[in-house]
């Protein structure tokens, strides 16, 4: 934060301390992509500009006022792509070749031959085709599996996604796929898009993996999807409620891989997010257009889009 | 075995009743491909024409009589290498991801986030250029490894491997890389060639991933260096001794992953060896040239190796 720290007075504090020094400030850096302190002391935000979110998601700043207002509000688009992909690749070749029960038969010495699958040539729909949902569908198909998207609108040439249909499409095509991943943004719109009707459309031997936000997901259906075998596994990286309580049933359910919302977090990932913050203070300052400005409405960052600053 | 029992009396028998069943038979297909049967049993071959082995390593029948002989003794190649690859594949990521300790705080329902790592950009030196070591180094590269071969001959510019270095200047490039993949087949030149020295030149970052043989490493040494954290882990599907003794240390070592010889061994797996096979026959029947035929002097297909049945 130093180079920031040269340019501008800067405040550091803690969501129960926000109102205090919202006072004044004139732009806000959310580092807790989770906090939701900025609703309960936006009263205190007297000549706030900007707004800068450590995440790619920002539903947790997306609360009516702050949508209603003419404040722009950036992400960090851009920092977690690549490494989210590789972690959904990890997971799809960590159910094709059952690396959780060699694991297990490894811990009591028991030598136990399976056979594994194969993930050229099988089926993944992505849902979600922002930049994350494009680094994953390069990925997986950079390794011989078919990809197809979900999105906004159908597009039928995608170069990443061959194809991608309308969210409406969603149960037509969840049929077709061996793995779905969830890394759509959390709106009104995609609130518990996969329920139980959703788990219902897939296939016996599918694999559900959200890199996404929780709250895409009903928990209760997918519990029971997993519970009665309408589906096959579920990779799960972020929860409707995080940390994921201790007492949730979906940490000892088999053919589930919990991991506690890391999965895009590599090495150096802080000081990605600082600097990519520090950009934006630098064209900030000389009021040229910001990178990632998110659409309010949409609740993401449009493809190319920027802007200037409010005010 | 139908299309082949249509075309030939064909005889099953076990490893224990070999001598007897070798009796008059023109060609034999070595289904257990671990199996030391064939040496006991040499001595009843009084008409072999043909062996056909259902693996990629042919070291068990490698014995000095069958050398010697005349008998052309063909493998399995093009059956392993795409799924191999992505067993490869899936354990570096299985390492940069840190899927045991996730699945281990799993089992005690502890969310604690970890820093991960990218693997773009990571290097692999995958040791062994043969069909397998060329579709592992063809994956990797495809995710945005860095890659490079060791194998019998220097090549500058090859497609796969960028460059392949001679297998005597192994320790001059392992200090480089960051995943060690060793696939080279198991010969008189390359038997105790993962030893002291080598991971004493490795990284203290680095894995090490045996999917070849388990006598090309000298486990004592690989169980020190792991223990002294000379380098950061292994994963290990093949070992000097299979299955692997319940009282092996490498069991229960941090950072190691375990697999019972199946890396290679997808769904179907079972069926394509014997069309390998069937393909062989008709080959045979014929007197055309056979497919795969192993150089025995070298332990291995040389590419593009063909060869007409003897006698």
């Amino acid at each position: 934060m130093e180079q920031i720290e040269r340019l501008a007075h800067v405040r550091y504090t803690s969501g129960d301390e926000l109102a205090e020094a919202l006072v004044g400030a004139d732009a806000l850096f959310v580092w807790d992509f989770q906090s939701s302190a900025l609703e309960r002391a936006w009263h205190a935000a007297d000549r706030l500009r900007w707004v800068h979110i450590a995440s790619a998601g920002v539903d947790p700043v997306l609360f009516p006022a702050m949508v209603d207002s003419e404040i722009p509000l950036t992400n960090s688009r851009g920092v977690f792509e690549s490494s989210l992909a590789e972690y959904v690749l990890g997971v799809v070749l960590a159910f094709a070749k059952d690396f959780a029960t060699s694991l297990e038969l490894q811990q009591q010495r028991i030598w136990r031959h399976r056979e594994s699958e194969r993930i050229a040539g099988t089926r993944a729909l992505v849902v979600g085709t922002g930049p994350i949902g494009r680094a994953i569908a390069q990925l997986l198909r950079a390794v011989g599996m078919r990809v197809a998207g979900i999105g906004r609108r159908a597009v039928d040439d995608d170069p990443d996604f061959g194809s991608v249909y309308p969210s409406d499409e969603l149960r037509t095509h969840l049929p077709d796929a061996d793995y779905v991943v969830a890394v759509a943004p959390l709106t009104p719109a995609t609130e518990g898009m996969f329920n139980a009707a959703s788990f219902a459309a897939m296939k016996p031997t599918a694999r559900f993996i959200n890199v996404g936000r929780g709250d895409l997901v009903v928990t209760p259906d997918l519990l029971a999807a997993l519970q009665a075998k309408t589906i096959a596994g579920a990779a799960l990286d972020v929860f409707d409620t995080e940390p994921l309580p201790a007492d949730s049933p979906l940490w000892s359910l088999p053919n589930v891989l919990i991991s506690p919302h890391m999965s895009a977090d590599v090495k150096g990932w802080r000081n990605a997010l600082v600097e990519l913050f520090a950009d934006n203070v630098q064209l900030w300052l000389q009021e040229r257009p910001l990178r990632n400005v998110v659409d309010k409405q949409l609740g993401y960052v449009p493809t190319g889009a920027a802007a200037r600053p409010a005010g």
